[in-house]
């Protein structure tokens, strides 16, 4: 049976970073949640946009070919689909994606991704 | 240009409750807001699931044939498709919504219903 969902319990249950789990489903999408601390790797996501929202912390998201996106608790953004994208955080910091399921959090990247775990 | 969304800034444009406010697109899915007080209708929305964020108050979610779903700021939940259910704020409430774009707030109430309005 669904139960809610609380962010702060879904965060305490793991520790590592840039890998991004799983926490609930809306459809055929997947709702996640992963700390992120330091730079992940340029990439994009050809076949879909995806949902960024932080909850703690600070996350900056390096865009090519236009500004950075400063997000802090209570912002979110949509990065495009097709759009080259690299996000770092200075501090540990917590988010949380919506995605379509099985979308690879590396998008093109050729370095191994993963499409997360359920927690 | 897509900007981000910051959700203080974007509840600070309305006043009416019960009214979603299209705040983002994520593919074919619309990100809304809402203020909430009181009592909404029950109603269900077969085609599909509806995601529900609370970003300050306190929300009610009263579903048919099983417990309430009490959220805090912080805490979310996935109405499945089909379930009846009728949410209810004792205090002013903002939540935030995510479900197919063109998805009435009333589901299959026959209540006049809204998609909600860009802000």
């Amino acid at each position: 049976m669904e139960q809610k969902i609380n962010l702060d319990d879904r965060f305490s249950r793991f520790r590592d970073t840039w890998s991004p789990k799983i926490v609930g489903t809306l459809n055929d999408y997947d709702l996640k949640v992963a700390k992120v601390e330091g730079e992940f790797v340029w990439h994009a996501h050809d076949e879909t946009d995806e949902l960024l929202l932080v909850h703690k912390g600070r996350l900056v998201i390096q865009l090519e070919g236009r500004d950075d996106i400063v997000l802090e608790p209570g912002e979110l953004f949509v990065v495009p689909r097709g759009v080259r994208h690299c996000p770092v955080a200075d501090s540990p910091t917590e988010i949380l994606l919506l995605e379509p399921a099985g979308t690879l959090n590396t998008g093109d990247a050729t370095a191994g991704g993963t499409i997360g775990e359920s927690i």
